[in-house]
Order: C-alpha cells, then sequence, then structure tokens
C-alpha cells in the first residue's frame, strides 16, 4: 500500500515570480510545502521578495493561515539560482507567453532535477503537447492552470499532453487536493481551456453586439454582473440550466444561434485599444477611466471582495454536499 | 416643472402570477405601487395567493420589507378579472412564450385601461416589436425584462421596439430606479438580449466541447463556477479585462476567435434531453440527478444564496462608488 503525502516534505519549485508566480508560490506554501522560488529574469528577485510578503499578509489577513507568518515566509527560498530547485518533486514554470524563454526554462530546471521531477506550466496560450517536446523526459511535463489569487480561488485546471504520464498526472491530482482545489481533469490538449474558450465565445460575441450598434461596454457590465454574476458564484451553467427548467432552451437555440456571430476577425474596438495602448486597471488606464487613487481603491476593494465571495462559495459547497 | 413621482400613488398592474409574475408582483408592491394581479389561467389564482405569500415572507426574511408584511398584502388585489386594472399606470404582462396568447391577453388589458397606460412584457423569446403590433396604441409598449427573483435582483433590461414612445420609456427608466434596478437601457429590438445572447454563445460553444470530448457537464460547471463565479459580481466582462491587463487579448482573439464553434444546429445532447423529458430541478429530473429532498434543499440553498449574494454585491456598489 502506498503511504498517505505528507505535503510537509514535498519541495515545490516555481520559476518566474511575476504577480501569478508569486500568488502560486504562496499558495503552495501555505498549503504546506517548502518552496524554492526562482526569478529567472534580472531584478525580479526585488520585487518579488515585497510581492510574495504582500500576499502573505493578504492571506493571513484573510484567516488562510493555520500557522504563524513568519513560519511560512521561512519556507520560501528566493534566488535566481536553479540550483535550488535539487530536490523539488514539482516545479511550476510560470514565464512569459514565449516558446523559447519557456524552453531555456525547462532546460535549466531538467539540469538541477531529477528525471522523474513533474514540470508544470501555467500557460492558456501554448498547447501543453508542443510545450512538452521541448522538456527532456515529457512524460513528467503537463498542464497546471491557476486562477488569481492563486491561495484563494478554488479553480484549477490539470491539462495533459500527449505524452504525459498517466501517474504523473494522477500525483498532482491528488496533490492539488490537498491545496484545496475543485481540480478539473483535462484528458485532452486543447488551447484556451474551458473557462477561456467560454469567455472568448462571449466576447466574440459582446464585441459584434457593441459593432453593430446593440448596446454599450458600460450596459454590458452592468446587465452581467446583475444577472449572471447572481448566480454564477452558486451553480455551473448546466446546474443553472436545470434551475431554469430545460423545456425553452431547444427552441432558444434554434432561433439564437444562426443570429451568433461567426467571426474569425480581431474587432476594431481592439486594435484601437492596443494601439491607443490601453493596458488596463493597474496602470490606470483601462477601457474605463480611473485615477490612480481610484484604480487603487479598486484594487483593495477587489482583493476584499475576493476573500467574501471564497468564504461564500465554500458555505453553499458544504450546504449543497450535505 | 415636472412633480417628483410618488409611487404609492401610481397603480400597477402584473397579468400572468407563474413564478415569475408572482415574483414581480411582490417586488412592484414592497417598492410601494398598489399592484394589481390577474391570473388569466383557470385555477392559477389559487397557487399564485400561495405563492405570493411566501415570496413575501421571503422578502421579510431578507430583510426588504419598510412596513409590515400584512401593510404590504392589503395592497395587493388579486383576481381573474381584468377589470381591476382599469387604473393602473402601467400593466405587466407575464404569460406563456406565445404570441395569440400575448395577443389575447393585450387585447383584453386594453380594453380596461386608459389609452396612455404603459403596457409591457417580460418577453426573452419574441420581438418587442412584433408584439407591439398586437397593441391598441402601440406608442406605449416596451419591454420590461427582469430577473428572478424580481423583488431581490438590480438587473433589468427595458427594451423599445420600433413604434415605443420615448416619453414611456423614459418614464419606465425612471421608475425603475425607484424599485431599486440598475436599468440597462435597449435602444434597439434585439432578440435575446445583451445577457442572454452571450449566454448563447456560451451554450453553442460548451455543446461543441462537450460532444467533440473536450470536457465534460461536471467539468464545465465546477471550472465555470470557481473561475467565472469568483469575480463576476464583482466585475462585468469589460472591467474584467481592464483588471487582466489589455496586452494578451488582441494576439488571444486572433488564435482562438478561428477555432470557436459556428454552428447552428441544436446540439444532439439536447434533443436526446427533450426526447428524454428532462425538466429540471423543480422537477427533481435534471441533467443531473437530484432526489425530490435534495431538489428542495437546492431550491432552500440558492434562495439563501440569494440574499446574501445581493447584499454583498450591494456593498461592493457602495464601496466602487465611493
Amino acid at each position: 500500500m502506498r503511504k498517505p503525502m505528507d505535503i510537509s516534505e514535498i519541495e515545490t519549485g516555481v520559476v518566474g515570480l511575476g504577480m501569478m508566480g508569486s500568488s502560486i508560490a504562496v499558495a503552495l506554501c501555505i498549503a504546506g510545502h517548502p518552496v524554492k522560488a526562482v526569478a529567472p529574469v534580472k531584478n525580479e528577485l526585488e520585487n518579488a521578495k515585497k510581492t510574495i510578503a504582500q500576499l502573505l499578509q493578504h492571506a493571513a489577513d484573510s484567516g488562510l493561515l493555520q500557522q504563524s507568518k513568519p513560519h511560512y515566509w521561512k519556507r520560501i527560498t528566493l534566488s535566481e539560482d536553479y540550483s535550488i530547485l535539487q530536490n523539488c518533486r514539482l516545479v511550476q514554470e510560470c514565464v512569459i507567453e514565449d516558446k523559447n524563454a519557456k524552453s531555456r526554462v525547462y532546460q535549466k530546471i531538467a539540469d538541477q532535477t531529477k528525471v522523474d521531477t513533474v514540470i508544470s506550466s501555467n500557460t492558456s496560450a501554448i498547447p501543453v503537447s508542443i510545450l512538452q517536446d521541448m522538456v527532456p523526459e515529457p512524460g513528467r511535463f503537463l498542464g497546471i492552470h491557476w486562477a488569481e489569487p492563486a491561495y484563494m480561488t478554488r479553480f484549477m485546471e490539470i491539462t495533459k499532453g500527449e505524452k504525459t504520464a498517466d501517474s504523473h498526472a494522477n500525483w498532482v491530482y491528488e496533490l492539488a487536493h490537498l491545496w484545496g482545489k475543485e481540480p478539473t481533469f483535462l484528458q485532452k490538449d486543447i488551447r484556451g481551456f474551458v473557462t477561456n474558450r467560454l469567455m472568448y465565445a462571449v466576447y466574440r460575441e459582446i464585441f459584434h453586439l457593441i459593432e453593430s450598434g446593440e448596446t454599450s461596454i458600460e450596459d454590458t457590465d452592468k446587465a452581467f454582473r446583475y444577472d449572471a454574476g447572481s448566480w454564477m458564484t452558486f451553480m455551473g451553467i448546466f446546474e443553472r440550466m436545470d434551475q431554469m427548467g430545460l423545456s425553452d432552451f431547444r427552441e432558444t437555440f434554434q432561433r439564437v444561434f444562426p443570429k451568433l456571430s461567426n467571426t474569425s476577425r480581431v474587432p476594431e474596438m481592439m486594435q484601437e485599444m492596443v494601439a491607443g495602448k490601453v493596458r488596463g486597471v493597474q496602470q490606470a488606464r483601462g477601457l474605463y477611466a480611473y485615477s490612480p487613487e481610484e484604480a487603487r481603491a479598486w484594487e483593495n476593494a477587489f482583493a476584499k471582495f475576493n476573500k467574501e465571495i471564497y468564504q461564500l462559495a465554500d458555505n453553499y459547497q458544504k450546504i449543497k454536499n450535505e
């Protein structure tokens, strides 16, 4: 019989310490792992230290820590040197969405680790089967797709490439439950993954409706927030069909599907945004107008919201499981 | 200068007292209107009395009542007789999605009311411009699209038909704010409305992914609930783009749009569901398996969730407006 996993003895690594990588390092650490965090880009290390400290504080404020903050802090090792990864059983890559950059990173990870160390990518842009071929011993490679903030959200997609070994994929799936995730397992290596694919279908349709003058950005957001936002934390889209009653859907599909946008074209509006260097709320320069103070207030409010929606989702998962 | 509206003096009517109509009657009543509720279908009246009493109790339990419950209860008149509508300034139709049935109802409403009484439909299936032509004095007709439970959700779409008079549409828009709604105004008469259209784009894509073996119903729901469900109450989809940062979207659109489903075909799965008389959670016979007890527990949990998410959305709207 296999020994049950002792998470505190399983070293994990993270390479790439931008916002997502820092957030994943905190998630792995507060789940109980010793964490080796590598900054592969010059000068990333100092920023990462600050970011990780802030995120750990946020996790503490949100009541997610079982132990004291220093207990976790000292279990995260930060370095620019890949050799700290040598005892890791799992290394998560979080660098930019560029094949060449990722290829170099995988080689450096492989140089320092054992042949059965699992290497995973957070990519949502490049197929796992393509990245896999850049990895020595490709059977140990898979996609682990996190949602921000990684230490709070339940979401996780685990994606196998064509060559991923079942044993490794199953081990990660089991581990993910110990991280407090509700992982979904993708047997196939699809680009974009489930939620992203569905959101892109939404984007295609909404840009179409806006470009044809049917609605506006503001009205869309209002409608979505107060309509879909009033049930989506409680149920998925098929559970929603069950709740609405299924009888009218066939007829509606028949009527509406032929009206939906089938375009492959990137919307003009998006071209204009990119040309206008619209970058989003972090730069206080987005589709909406924000002063720097407003942008900060917005980010703070969302951090607080995250905590509350996490708790709400958790309570209802318990009620539904009773 | 126009007198400010005194809502307690504006009589409103509801015709059709299924779940949605009953819920709208409660919404109009607790907003302050005297409400005349007509049951056009034989035997609907007794059920409607029970349903409205239950919903009023739910609203009371949720802390939505300014006055005592009996105060509101006695301001709702229930009848099978359309003549109770004669002093109504607005009559909302909530009967089945059938043109002939709606046409008969509009005629009966028009027979009892003044020519400037606004008549509205909750339809999300038939274009407002088509229904409008069945109404004597079509300029006073428009779509008012509510979300369940009507007395709790902020969502509301007000849709003009080709012949709808601006004065009537503006009056309803103003009134909707007194109902505690965040209405969106649709200048054009599109089928399906914004949120529905976007959800149908989601349905088309997800049935495609499931039929091609890429994912399952259960995994989709899990992914959507824990991913989209973790932000959608806080922000709309364009606010989300701002929050994510906009830089990668153009490239991703270019890559993913050509992969999205363009089908007009109703999915086979849906045909099978309809053939199998799968009807949803209310009949304890849905896409998922529910015992009657589980179905009840599920409905109760959702009613409780509704109250909490309403409060959460409200708190964050205040924070964002600060």
